[in-house]
């Protein structure tokens, strides 16, 4: 059975902007403190056997705070260190290929940046657990991403999605009371935590902007 | 039960070098029409939806020729497509690694650059079936390779080594005969196949200078 999971603050760790391998560790444990509810790995300048380490020392400590570990992309990684999944974007693997290797209980998580590619998405409900839409702001983390939606974007991705929906994209404390207005489940955030001079503050601060939006 | 397999003539098809997936499909049967023994699939600037749809199309090609099928790095691609093995580098998933996800049927190639690799190595034997050694000579085409380790340490990698061992790097018709001098079991190309004019001749050229070699 698929763990539940709770999208509201979900990090997308990047060891890079982190500052290394030891960096991330305490980033993504103090991020935890601070309330983020899912973690991603994502290293896209790293080679794998860079990902595997950090993911083996990530791992028990999301497992501690019962949050979701998610591999991005490389589904070998996944399923070498045992993560609950992993988020794919529409150049990777295949949503039913990773969901074949990954078997039934994985978390598959699937990147929509437009209307085209969100209806397509929900013919894999079952295979896919849920959405993520973006980039809401142009951001320079990802530089192969697609053109920014913006909030109005997101906003009809969310109308129009039966999957559980985050936001990402150059999310930062500052718009992410404005990001919310586009009713996605939770903010996924890189830099605005993994550049945060206080990470365990930015996450807590983060995620009250979200509670605060839901009422 | 591993297949058996002849690393003489070793492929490494880059399907940019190529000029696209289709020409990469072309090359694959021309070079084996010509006499390559093992294909190798290495396309690091391309994600891995491209990568698999092109496996897809050269699994059956390389099967019709009775010749492995090798996946670059990625263990994820080569179980989606049922490929013969992968070949992983220093900084890509660990062998015992890639072993556990692929099972005790699969090709394992480990690329080594120099005698203390190459004795790392020799501790997998039964992990790993093949050791890669290079880059002999410097080459453009891989970016992030170690430093050339000519024929004099290439001769000293195959000495050393159990495993059978193909040479890598830079090489092309003009020096193929000098790198057998190093005594590898085969010669891996990229560019003198896959840019080649005419890559059936090429690849039966170097088999032939392969062949001759062992005389």
């Amino acid at each position: 059975m698929r763990a539940s999971f709770d999208l509201s603050l979900y990090l997308v760790l990047d060891p890079v902007q982190c500052g290394g391998h030891d960096a991330a560790v305490r980033v993504a444990r103090a991020a935890l403190e601070g309330g983020v509810t899912i973690v991603q790995l994502r290293a896209p300048e790293w080679h794998k056997r860079a990902w595997l380490d950090l993911a083996r020392e990530l791992l028990p400590i999301t497992r501690a705070h019962g949050v979701p570990f998610i591999v991005n992309d490389h589904v070998d990684v996944a399923l070498a260190v045992g993560a609950d999944g992993v988020h794919i974007g529409q150049r990777d693997l295949p949503a039913d290929v990773a969901r074949q290797l990954l078997g039934p209980d994985a978390l598959i998580g699937l990147s929509v940046s437009n209307p085209d590619e969100t209806a397509g998405a929900e013919t894999l409900a079952g295979v896919i657990d849920y959405l993520g839409a973006g980039p809401v702001y142009a951001t320079p983390t990802k530089t192969d991403a697609s053109p920014p939606c913006g909030i109005d974007g997101l906003a009809e991705i969310c109308a129009a999605a039966r999957l559980p929906t985050v936001a990402i994209g150059g999310i930062q404390a500052h718009n992410a009371a404005d990001v919310m207005r586009g009713k996605p489940a939770g903010l996924a955030v890189v830099s605005a935590i993994c550049k945060a001079a206080d990470p365990r503050e930015a996450a807590s601060a983060l995620a009250a902007t979200i509670a605060q939006s839901r009422i």
